[in-house]
């Protein structure tokens, strides 16, 4: 427990601390752009190192989807605490990982106010993401998204985030079927 | 271990990130101040917030050396998985808090040109402290030093983290004795 708080305490202070520093520079147009992008590069280089640490012991993955599967369960686990929920794929290069309790936002109340925040506490996460499956050999886009849950009956648990990962395809998340 | 790690990679990024943002201004005669200010600010808000949630079902600390046995064990434990090997006190406030194996340099190479950069590493920690103490009504000043251990036999604890922590008292360390 405690030590998941020490991880989400900290990436909650580094997210203040970047988009407070950009602020300060009086850079407002390029702000969100720059911000996100520093965080994501973050992410990238952890993800590199966590996915070296996490892949030592497994054996080699035969495809693209085993090697999401991969990071849905193991991957995700060790980071979060928790599997991704939902994977859904178009079998052209584009999957959707849905997680509807993302521990990153947990802490955050409900409403739509605070959902509009949500993106820049999803961008290390999105880093994280492509770190790994780019020393897995698949040089990926990775983009978040954050969603209202309508029907859910718990406050903590009523948004749902989306990693959306497009690899060597063009974005077309229209067409997914579901993997599990 | 993975969510150990995954903390200490952040904490690396955050590191690497602050010092190189601070250089990339130019303003090389601050530098090393404004960064481990930043870095200390940041761990000050989450010891805060972790002490909190560490002590909401202890009872109450009778004295000041109560409160720092609690930061030696639980809280240390809890953030670093292992206990402070030595505490020392002057009974004047003035208390050395001795860690072997700093969790945060046990990635560090062996030998006197990487303890150089050390005390950067130990500046989100001396917030964490500060932080902890100051929600706890004891409002110190948290400084760090790293040695090595000329005795020590294995390379990963070769180097001694000590936190050494004023509290209304004027900075004097010569004159401590050994609580545990």
């Amino acid at each position: 427990m405690a030590d998941d708080v020490l991880f989400e305490f900290l990436h909650m202070e580094m997210v203040s601390h970047i988009y407070k520093d950009q602020a300060s520079r009086g850079e407002m147009e390029k702000d969100r752009a720059t911000c996100v992008s520093t965080l994501e590069g973050m992410g990238f280089r952890v993800g590199q190192g966590l996915i070296e640490r996490f892949t030592k012991d497994s054996p080699s993955f035969k495809d693209d989807l085993d090697v999401m599967k991969f990071i849905c369960k193991d991957f995700w686990i060790n980071v979060f605490r928790k599997q991704i929920d939902n994977l859904r794929t178009n079998h052209q290069g584009t999957y959707v990982l849905q997680d509807n309790k993302f521990a990153l936002l947990t802490q955050f109340s409900n409403g739509k106010q605070y959902l509009e925040e949500a993106p820049k506490y999803l961008a290390y996460s999105c880093g994280l993401v492509r770190g790994a499956l780019s020393n897995l050999g698949m040089d990926c886009v990775v983009t978040a998204e954050v969603s209202l849950m309508p029907s859910c009956e718990s406050l903590l648990s009523s948004s749902s985030s989306s990693f959306i990962i497009y690899h060597h395809t063009t974005p077309n998340i229209t067409d997914t079927t579901e993997m599990f």
